[in-house]
């Protein structure tokens, strides 16, 4: 912090009181950028306030607007993951899917992208390039172009090689309503593959880490996994990807804002073998461990058996399993079924136990 | 770029062939970010060809789109001013305006706003609410809802305190075409107000400089200004807020785009004595540099006293005047008639010349 906002920034701030629950915090952690609790309180307390708004409080991974009679998802993230290339994937990959995986949990189809870059003085520009170049391979896979964009360069020491920005827009269609308050008792909870390999790839490869093989990332632009649930059926209650945070952020954010009880049966979370060595090596637990290429869906029982099937005739959901359900009791907390037949609850983490996942 | 990128990202660029016009900038400098030549030189390089598309290379503030019948406007920007705080404004303010001038220079009614921090760890929160409650407060002066957010933290010594993106969506009026490659022969240039203030604001505290007066920055959001001229004729060919690279990028781009011949009377365009003075102490040009609530405006000579009228009747518009005209001859080019009778070429300049200036 030398030598930057604080001693540049001149007004006097002695009139800001810290709101009680971030008072422990008059500084800025890693966990405030984890997806956790820490980042819901900053958002609660700090952005919430200052930005208004009812939309911004909805929680779900977009912003749903209308303009012009289309009823639109609306999407930012930044990237800062380290290292900038890993096992399956990189920033650009992330900085693509992500953003559409945001718009796709709203039941929108993704259609465009902007692209915002911060780039460190003295990078190599071949490095720019190769990053730009995954970024539009990913959109052409993603069926999303790239229209708008902007470039800013800080100082050396001042950044971190390359920081890109996306935010991303989509068209939701008709009667198709998908957010998380929309949870109800009875829903089943589907997930659509093996979790916890993105986390554990970008890991591996920033400790030097090996586990006889190598996990890659599942990053992937899940927007035709949901166009293909939703030709089944428009009543899907939740989409959710367990990025940061994981499926267990994920799952708890949900039963939070819906006001329901989610019961897992942990045995039936999908965790491959070398994520699950891995994770014992790290002292990890793999439902807290980000993943960039799967959901998570909140539908009725009526419908699931359907829903399951056609997720397991796509590819990028042949690992599809009902992980779960929602229950009336325990409003807004997240149990698991342990393999021995008791019950542990699963709590929302602080911050990301693994920094700058994405 | 110790410890970052570089030694990270484990990839082979060997097969990489840098460009033939960037091959003598092998490494990236603070000129990429300045929105003048190098910048340009980096979108039709290395961005263009990796994301493909037409809409990017439309040049524009802002792409346009369509979506579910909507003729949307779409744009983004990431902030790094340094510092954050400065005369007249703030990184908040500057994220706001800058984005929704955007959007307005394509027409289009700035409508919601997507917000990305970038936060250094071990920054005050005191900062961060700061600049959030300056952020939201122009919000809601340029009529746009913050809709969408995210937020990461980077180590301490991998940012700058807190950079901040925005995306922005709008709504074109129908009828309305407002491109830079509609400037024609004829058209008449508008300057909305004096310009330089926004730099040499910003300049001035980072200098720690005094020039006897203080200036300040001219951030303001321009929708209503724009709609006012709406009101008066959409036969409006082109609008441009010269922000980096000031006047002379804004003029330089539209002329390259539309292909027409900018002649400007350099007496005619408004600078005031405190900037002029301050220029002249810092070595700046005024035309280079960056403003954050001007806007340029190529219209057809039978629109253009009732224009100027509007214009002046608006709060943001008081200082508006005629500065030149569009010809035939010396097509994709500027030059200015000095106040002696002479003609000298204002050029696109390389880079910024105040690095960090929004």
């Amino acid at each position: 912090m030398a030598d930057t906002a604080e001693t540049l920034a001149a007004p006097d701030f002695s009139g800001w009181t810290c709101p009680a629950p971030l008072r422990d915090q008059p500084r800025v952690v890693m966990g405030h950028g984890g997806g956790g609790a820490l980042s819901a309180e900053l958002v609660r307390y700090v952005f919430a306030p200052a930005f208004g708004g009812e939309v911004l409080s909805g929680l779900a991974d977009s912003a749903t607007v209308s303009l012009g009679g289309a009823r639109l998802a609306f999407s930012t993230d930044s990237y800062v993951v380290r290292p900038l290339f890993f096992p399956g994937g990189s920033i650009g990959d992330l900085a693509v899917n992500g953003t559409v995986n945001d718009l796709a949990m709203s039941g929108a189809t993704p259609a465009y992208l902007s692209c915002g870059f911060i780039l460190e003085e003295g990078v190599e520009m071949s490095l720019v390039a190769r990053v730009a170049e995954a970024l539009g391979a990913a959109a052409r896979t993603a069926s999303v172009e790239v229209v708008t964009g902007d470039t800013k360069v800080v100082e050396a020491g001042h950044g971190d090689g390359l920081y890109v920005n996306t935010a991303g827009i989509g068209l939701i269609p008709d009667g198709v309503d998908i957010r998380p308050q929309r949870a109800a008792p009875g829903d089943v909870v589907i997930v659509s593959g093996e979790i916890g390999a993105h986390g554990v790839a970008v890991m591996s490869v920033r400790e030097g880490l090996e586990f006889g093989v190598e996990i890659e990332s599942d990053t992937a632009a899940l927007g035709g996994l949901v166009e293909t649930v939703l030709r089944v059926t428009t009543d899907v209650h939740v989409l959710r990807d367990p990025t940061r945070g994981g499926l267990a952020a994920a799952l708890n954010e949900i039963a939070a804002a819906s006001g329901v009880g989610v019961v897992l049966q942990e045995r039936a979370v999908p965790v491959p073998p070398a994520v699950a060595n891995a994770c014992a090596v790290l002292g990890l637990d793999p439902m807290y461990v980000a993943n960039e290429g799967r959901l998570v869906a909140f539908v009725p029982r009526a419908v699931a058996e359907e829903v399951l099937a056609a997720m397991r005739a796509h590819p990028l959901g042949t690992g599809a399993a009902v992980i779960g359900e929602c229950v009336p009791d325990h409003a807004g907390m997240v149990v698991a079924r342990t393999g021995l037949g008791g019950t542990r609850v699963v709590d929302l983490p602080l911050g990301e136990q693994l920094p700058r996942i994405c």
